[in-house]
C-alpha cells in the first residue's frame, strides 16, 4: 500500500479484478465476514491512528471533526455494516435478458462487475470500509482516495482490510488506499482511463463539480440536492405540514433534505402562517418572495434570485407562491437539481401530472423527500444519489456498481 | 437552424425535449412517418445539396466520396430507415422495477428519454437521418454536429425534418443541425453540460477519441474493436475456417470485423497452413508471430509489438500461436478494446471458461464476431456499439437512449 505510482496501482487494481470477478457468491460473502472480524480484532489500532488525525485537525469545526471522529461504536458499526453486505443478494450473474436471434444465436445479457472503482471523497473514514465492502461484493476492485485529514485513520483501515483478504488468499489489491492525498494525485486519478472503470466522488458539491469538470474517467455525479416541496390546492395541510417539516428539519445537511417551498396561491393564505410557525419554532430561518413576505412579514427575509438555485445544506428555507401546477413543475424543472421532488396533493389528475412532467431521480406525492436512500429504498445498502441520467439515477446500490456482458452462444454461424 | 449559439440550441433543445417526453407513442409513429414522406417528396433538394457537397469534395478519395454520396436509393433507404423505427417497441413509460418499501411508500423505476442527446459524426449524411429517428423515436431531442463535408446535405435533411414537425405542430427544435462546423463549436458542444444529456461520437477511433477526452459532458464511447478470434484445439475446423473467412472478409473496415487469429499450439500445425492460403486467396495480408513465420514461412509479414493493439479496418490479419486457453485468454484480456471475442471450441468446460474470463461487450462461442450490431441483435436499430462499461454495453438500441426516473407514491410518508 506504500506505493505513490498511481499506475501501478491501477495495474494492481485491474490485476485483482480479474480475480474477483470469477469468485463466486459464497466466497465473496465469507471474505466479507472475515474482514468485518479483523476490523473489530484490530479495532485499537484504528482509534490510534484516528487520534492522531483527530489531533493533526484540532483547529478545524466540531461538525468537521464529529465526522472524522472514530469511537469503538463507530467501528463496531463499521463490521456491523460490512456484514450486512455481506447478507445482500449478489447481483453478479443475473440474466437480465436472453433471446434466440434470426441466425438461432443464443444471446444472454448478463451481469458481471465494473472492473475497477475509484472513490474520491472527503474526511469521513466510515466511507472506508463501506465503500470497500459494497465494491468488493459487487467483485470490484476500489481505489480509495479520501481527505487528506482522514489518512492515517484510512490507510489502517485499508491495512486491516488487505491484511485479512491476504490471509484467505484473496489478491489484497482489490481494496487500495492512495496515500498520496495531494491533489496533483487526485487529478491523475481522474485521468487514468486505462485502469479506473469507473469514479465515484463522495461529498461536497465543491468536490463533486471538480471531479465532473477534471475526470477522462466516466464519473457518476452524486449528491446536489436542491429539493422542492409544493402544496397544491387541494393538499391536506396537516399532511403537508408533517412532510415539510420532516423533509426541512430532520437532517438539513444532507442532499436529499427540502430546500424550497413553493405553495399555490389558493392555499397560501391558509398554509403559510401555520406552517411558517411551526418551521420558525424548529428553529428554521425563511425567505420568501414578494408576496410571502406580504403574507408573513417580518417573519420572512426577502429571498434574492440565487436563493432559488441554492443548496443551504442547513436550516434555512425559501418559500415561493405559485398561480399554478404548470407554474411550479417549471419552476422545478428550472431550479431544480434533478434529485427529489415532491407534490403534496389531493387531486388524482395533478398528481399524475407532477409525476409525469418533473424531471428528477425521484419524484414523490404526499411523502418527504427524505426517503431518496439506499437504505430507505430498500437496497440495503448505498454507494451514492446519483444525479446523472446515464447508467444509474437515484440511489446506488450493488445492482448500480454493476456492468453488463453479452454472452452468444452458436453453432457456426457467419454473418449473411 | 440559422444558429451559431450552442447555448441557444442547447437551450431550444432541452425546451422541445420536454415536450417530446409527454407524447404519446402513437404521436411519435405519426410523426416518424410523416418524416419519412417529406424525405420522399423533398428528396430531390436534398440530391442537389449533396451534389454541391460532393463538388467540393472532389480531390478527397473515392471511398470517403461513396460514403458522402446520396442517391435516391439511398434517400428511399433512409426514409424506410425512419418507417422501420416508428413499428419499434416504444421503451418509454416501461416500469422496469416497483416494489413498496418497509414504511408502505410504492416505488416503481420507470423509462423516461435521456433528454438532449449530441451526435458528433463524421461525412456521412444518412446517420443525419438515422439518429434524428431514433433520438425522436426515444423521446430525446437531437442536436447534430457532422463532418463539414457533408453539411449542406445535412443542413437540407435537418431543414425538411424540422418542417415536417412543425406541419404537424410539433417542436421543431426536437431535430437540430449545427451549422457551424468548426472544432471550436464542436468543442464548445463537448462542453454544454448544462443542456446536453449524452454525446455519442460516431466514427473513426480518432474522432472518438477526440470526444472522450475532451468531453464534460457523459460520453458513450462507441467503436474501436481489435477483436480476436481464438481457434481452440478442439475446434471444429471447417467451422473455425468459415468463421474467421466470415469475420475477417465481409466487412473488414468496420468496428466488429476480426483483426487478430489466435490459434492453439496443437491446432496451428493443421489449422494454419490451410486456413492461411484461404485468406491470401481472399486478399488477406497475413502477419505473424515467430511461430507462426516458421509454419507459413513467406506467406506472412513478421508482426511487431504494436501489431496486437492495432485496428487495421483493412484485408488485414495478425495471427499467433498459444500455448493455453489461459494464454489465449490473457493475450485477449490485454490486447483487446473490449468490443467482440470468438472462442471456436467444441470443448464444453473451455468454452464456458472463455465466456466467463473475457472481458467484452460481446463474447462468442462458435459465431463470427460479425454479429455485433443492434439489427443482428434484433433490436431493429443501432445508434451504436458502446465499448465502455457505463450506461450501456455492446450494440445500442432504442432502450439505450432512455434513462428512468422513480415514481413513488405515499399516504403522507416521514423519514424516522
Amino acid at each position: 500500500m506504500v506505493v505513490y505510482d498511481l499506475e501501478k496501482i491501477g495495474s494492481q487494481a485491474a490485476h485483482a479484478a480479474f480475480i474477483l470477478s470469477q469468485l463466486t457468491t459464497v466466497q465473496k460473502n465469507q471474505a466479507l465476514l472475515a474482514l468485518a472480524q479483523e476490523l473489530r480484532e484490530q479495532a485499537a489500532s484504528i482509534i490510534a491512528a484516528n487520534e492522531t488525525d483527530l489531533q493533526a485537525s484540532q483547529k478545524l469545526p466540531s461538525k468537521f471533526l464529529d465526522r472524522l471522529r472514530l469511537t469503538p461504536e463507530r467501528i463496531e458499526q463499521m463490521a456491523v455494516g460490512i456484514e450486512q453486505v455481506a447478507q445482500l443478494p449478489d447481483p453478479i450473474g443475473e440474466v437480465t435478458r436472453g433471446w434466440v436471434n434470426h441466425a438461432g444465436l443464443q444471446i444472454v445479457q448478463k451481469r458481471v462487475p465494473l472492473g475497477v472503482v475509484g472513490i474520491i471523497y472527503e474526511a469521513r473514514p466510515n466511507v472506508t470500509a463501506d465503500a470497500a465492502a459494497l465494491c468488493f461484493k459487487s467483485g470490484n476492485a476500489v481505489v480509495l482516495r479520501g481527505g487528506k485529514e482522514a489518512i492515517r485513520t484510512n490507510l489502517q483501515i485499508g491495512q486491516i482490510l488487505r491484511t485479512a483478504l491476504q490471509k484467505l488468499a484473496l489478491p489484497m489489491d482489490a481494496i487500495q488506499v492512495i496515500r498520496d492525498t495531494s491533489h496533483e494525485t487526485a487529478n491523475q486519478l481522474m485521468q487514468l482511463t486505462k485502469y479506473i472503470d469507473v469514479l465515484i466522488p463522495r461529498g461536497s458539491s465543491r468536490l463533486i463539480q471538480a471531479v465532473v469538470q477534471h475526470a477522462k474517467v466516466p464519473v457518476i455525479e452524486t449528491g446536489a440536492g436542491n429539493c422542492h416541496v409544493f402544496v397544491d390546492q387541494t393538499a391536506d395541510f396537516a399532511m403537508a405540514e408533517k412532510i415539510i417539516l420532516n423533509a426541512k428539519c430532520q437532517r438539513p445537511a444532507v442532499c436529499n433534505a427540502m430546500e424550497k417551498l413553493l405553495v399555490h396561491e389558493k392555499a397560501a393564505a391558509e398554509f403559510l402562517p401555520q406552517v411558517a410557525a411551526k418551521l420558525i419554532a424548529a428553529g428554521v430561518e425563511l425567505r420568501g418572495d414578494a408576496q410571502v413576505q406580504q403574507l408573513l412579514g417580518q417573519q420572512v427575509i426577502p429571498a434574492t434570485a440565487s436563493d432559488w438555485d441554492t443548496e443551504y445544506n442547513d436550516l434555512i428555507l425559501a418559500i415561493k407562491i405559485v398561480p399554478s401546477l404548470t407554474a411550479a413543475i417549471d419552476h422545478i424543472n428550472q431550479h431544480g437539481t434533478k434529485h427529489s421532488e415532491t407534490i403534496i396533493t389531493n387531486d388524482y389528475q395533478r398528481s399524475q401530472e407532477f409525476l409525469a412532467k418533473v424531471d428528477a431521480a425521484v419524484v414523490y406525492v404526499n411523502a418527504s423527500t427524505r426517503f431518496t436512500d439506499g437504505f430507505e429504498f430498500g437496497f440495503g445498502a448505498e454507494i451514492g444519489i446519483s444525479t446523472q441520467k446515464l447508467h444509474a439515477r437515484g440511489p446506488m446500490g450493488l445492482v448500480e456498481l454493476t456492468t453488463t456482458k453479452y454472452q452468444v452462444r452458436g453453432t457456426g454461424q457467419i454473418r449473411q
